[in-house]
């Protein structure tokens, strides 16, 4: 089984138990990380981490598992080697807050820090997002593309505010996107909002500090839908770097929106 | 028939219609109303408008309709007699671009100013909120109650930022808001953004500036589920006053909210 097939069929396994646990929210221990009532835990992310972790122990045992949860959410130091880059729950605030909610199960393959493989998957709304390196991008089978936009004040911005901290910085350097752009979304789930940049459904997509877990799947799944990718200095956006500002765009709007935003 | 079970039976009746039309998007018409790319208008809003209008005329004849879309959108000057308000489709940009959208049928009854009954609808979660005036609110038959949160760097806010000149005027007078609350989600649709409040799902919900017919229905589907609504100086949310800034809370959080408003 290749690494994309191997991470499709765990997703395949694992999305019905999500599903369930969302139905009934009631059961699913939250607790608040750092004991910061903005950033919760719950059963569901401990579980399907522990499950990914087994899987891959089991077929590819050796390998690097990175993971936002506990004890995995070590950034490795260089780029070297095989590393599978996992959210369990990408947007776990929303999976216990809302009627609506935008969160995905995010999991990337990663070789030498270049993104091979990755699948993202929305298991209240049966969508699975999936790209390998140079074969596109695909939702439940059909091929994406991003969106032709190419003025900011008719572009639709996913702007993820994140916590507190993350608004200060993006008021000081980023408010002229706020300013500028012809609507704003913040759904809360950065896999789904880059994976809309690559169904087209937003044009650009903005956070001032992202986790590789966050990103890493929907990174290969917008580049592969034809979107750009940079940190907010216009750099490259590499896993592993240590940076954390994500620019992610249809492409054409790229240049404008970095020049919206300081350094 | 009362008039809280005609708005029920009216949106049932059209909620398939309203979904099989988001299924098959490339198929809805859509212009842009004063030629402004970020305000759209689809086939879908103007039938479900016409056909409220005739069954109105059927059932209720003589009463006043108001609506969003051309033609029905001006707002009564005084408040008194029977007027029905709807949004056909609130959200109609998500309704176009959307992966996970939120978008709803809003139709409130209105008897000399004050909202007796209203229903909103989400066709493609199955989420139907209704409320009657003093009779509390609900959600596919369930009461709702609003959330507990009490301190503004613990909620989690709907702030709509709308198209450009709303969002100066954000920054001119709410920043603060974006500065201290715990959470923020912009989904783009009031009538949901409002029913959210209800459900507890967020605490709070502010817009610059909303016409009658995005939030009639669902002011009082919160209301009744235990908020409190009012323009952005404090007064009470009247719908045909000819102001245009809304703040809706849990209550427990709306003096808080209000103090980082300047008028």
């Amino acid at each position: 089984m290749n690494e994309l097939d191997f991470i499709k069929d765990f997703v395949n396994r694992n999305q019905t138990y999500v599903k369930e646990k969302y139905g009934n929210k009631s059961s699913v221990i939250v607790t608040n990380k750092n004991a910061n009532p903005n950033d919760l835990l719950t059963e569901v992310d401990l579980t399907i981490q522990k499950r990914f972790v087994d899987a891959v122990a089991l077929d590819f045992p050796g390998d690097l598992v990175v993971g936002e949860e506990s004890g995995l959410n070590q950034i490795p130091k260089g780029a070297s080697g095989r590393v599978w880059v996992i959210d369990p729950i990408d947007g776990t605030y929303n999976f216990v807050r809302g009627i609506n909610p935008a969160f995905a199960i995010s999991i990337a393959f990663v070789l030498d820090g270049e993104i091979l493989a990755a699948c993202v998957a929305m298991p209240l709304q049966g969508i699975l997002f999936e790209a390998e390196v140079g074969k596109g991008a695909f939702a439940n089978g059909l091929p994406l593309h991003v969106s032709k936009t190419r003025l900011i004040k008719e572009a639709c911005f996913e702007i993820d505010f994140s916590g507190i901290e993350d608004r200060a910085l993006f008021i000081n350097r980023a408010l002229e996107v706020l300013k500028k752009v012809g609507q704003v979304r913040c759904q809360g789930s950065a896999a789904v909002g880059i994976c809309q940049v690559a169904t087209g459904d937003v044009d650009g997509y903005l956070h001032m500090s992202l986790s590789p877990w966050d990103y890493a799947a929907a990174q290969l799944i917008a580049e592969e839908a034809g979107g750009f990718s940079t940190r907010l200095d216009g750099a490259p956006l590499r896993l592993f770097d240590g940076k954390e500002g994500v620019l992610i765009t249809n492409g054409a709007l790229h240049k404008a929106t970095l020049a919206l935003i300081t350094s």
